[in-house]
């Protein structure tokens, strides 16, 4: 770290670029804020690997998982002052599109994601709209406090599930937003299976107290049967975004069992649609957040309800941003991976 | 017909018979049910195509939508006599299986369905559970009766989807499910477009005065689109059964939409899940009825608030069944086919 401003570029399939970065003044109704963390995500994986070049500029400022300070007003942002903590609901919604017209502006038409479709949060500096803040409690961890938009995602999830006590819930997918749902549905008094192929993520699983098997075995059908009593699981959620996570989840399933589609898949996939007849399932596209989940996110971080500190495998630099992405991309051996955006004064 | 009692029976892949029968006396907890109608369901043409010949046996007497009286009781069913009006809800469950337990017996997991698993009602006389039973009132027209069971798939689906006044509904596929479906969707306050290939069944819509579009053109996204003012369809019933029917119900679907799956797909199907995840729609998988739903059929038939003739393009005798089955397996220019399984004494 050194005190000349930077920002991290995406630059077109693999290639990204830390850069100089000249501060921006916040024009009305925006903030600048002063970064600290920034998370990589499944998302920004997909981008890096040239997958979303129909909607990422090059370059583009990439990230969305954020914490940090408020750098400096502009005008017309009464309700915040410099230096207060916050993360960003990276959303920007159209306001006139049947889904905003509906009260679903988290799904807008024309929906703009910050780091996505906009310039984002791996830079020292970033200029938001204020409608974006959300605020932090000044005694929380800006590195737990970069979780808080993975966290609100699970929070979605869940609540889109209506996961009830004691119910059957199971997970396909171990990775950061897996678990993180897997410890939601808990809370909610469900009894919770992950299924997760890397060994090291159904370690990190273990040791948050949950049960999480390999897929590549043959007794994965066995073992769901046995653990749900013959019934299969009342929830599922598929995160795997894989198309044996979607078959997998989908035969677990108990009649009238819900499923919810939390990993993306670009391409088609083949789904029995016997199995939703046979059986009555439910399939439930969850997407994003609102800010009623990123709030109660904010809220179960700060409480200590969330053990993120073991989700978080390593913070790295933002000079080093590339090689975090190197990290990440081979899969074994860690969950999420930090992006350490501070300026060195701050640091 | 002729006063000998008859049945007629699957052979295997496109072979029916019409054979003499001997009727049985029932047993204790059964009656004889003399029938009148059966009509034929696309399930009995999939039976015929020897598409089902892993759960049907050969020879077995087909048919399980229909209407009669009763003709003899077995001891222990002292709520019913002879004479009375009644069609039957054609399904025995075991009562302890998850499913059951849960209060779903009508999709128990060792489900058996007369007239597929077990002998059904294309015969002159049926012996039958007495808790299959329900009953028809006096002046219910017996052919209209045979209805009953298609109208109560359509009641189910239309539950299932849960269709509020206002709502755009769309119903992919136009045989007789699909007009039912199309019918109560409106009679629950649903504006209800109808796509449908054949000509024949789009004119019988129109009849109903249900508009209904020739999916083969170019135009009906675009009309889909129009019609609902640029967000698309609150709800969508796939009824065709067609890989094509699949998509084109997930992309008429708005925001937060609810497809009902009322179609069979035996094999998997490419579902665009991206779509699921960017509108956060839900898939609901629907399969046959419950009591309700039966006793909610009879009472909108028998009120007239359905228009079953429209729907009954023709009534062939029992032993002109299997050209009954070629009318309707052309497809072209009929909607539902009824056998008139009444001996000559009744006819």
């Amino acid at each position: 770290m050194n005190g000349l401003p930077r920002h991290v570029t995406y630059r077109g399939t693999r290639s990204l670029a830390v850069e100089f970065a000249k501060p921006a003044p916040p024009p009305p109704g925006h903030v600048r804020v002063d970064v600290a963390y920034t998370g990589i995500c499944g998302t920004d994986l997909h981008i890096f690997h040239g997958e979303m070049d129909g909607r990422v500029d090059s370059p583009q400022v990439i990230g969305h998982e954020m914490s940090g300070r408020i750098g400096q007003v502009g005008s017309g942002v009464g309700e915040w002052g410099p230096g207060e903590h916050v993360t960003v609901m990276p959303l920007v919604w159209c306001g006139s599109c049947p889904a905003c017209r509906a009260g679903h502006s988290y799904i807008c038409h024309r929906l703009t994601v910050l780091g996505i479709d906009a310039p984002g949060s791996m830079q020292n500096s970033w200029v938001v709209p204020a409608a974006a803040l959300v605020r932090l409690p000044r005694d929380l961890r800006l590195d737990h406090a970069a979780l808080v938009e993975p966290t609100a995602v699970a929070v979605h999830d869940v609540r889109r599930a209506d996961v009830r006590p004691g119910e059957k819930a199971f997970v396909v997918g171990g990775g950061p937003v897996g678990l993180l749902i897997a410890l939601l549905a808990r809370r909610s008094g469900a009894d919770v299976l992950v299924t997760e192929p890397d060994p090291h993520r159904r370690s990190v699983a273990a040791g948050l107290g949950l049960a999480a098997l390999d897929p590549s075995g043959d007794g994965l059908a066995d073992t769901v049967e046995e653990w749900s009593g013959g019934a299969g699981a009342a929830v599922a959620f598929e995160v795997s975004g894989a198309a044996a996570g979607v078959t997998t989840a989908v035969d677990a399933l108990a009649t009238r069992g819900r499923l919810v589609q939390v990993g993306i898949h670009p391409l088609p996939r083949e789904v029995s649609l016997y199995r939703f007849f046979e059986r009555e399932l439910t399939l439930l596209g969850a997407r994003l957040y609102d800010r009623r989940d990123f709030e109660q996110a904010v809220g179960l971080i700060a409480a200590g309800e969330i053990p993120v500190s073991s989700l978080i495998s390593r913070i790295e630099p933002l000079e080093r941003a590339a090689d975090a992405f190197e990290a990440l991309e081979s899969g074994a051996g860690v969950m999420k991976v930090l992006v350490d955006c501070r300026s060195a004064a701050e640091a």
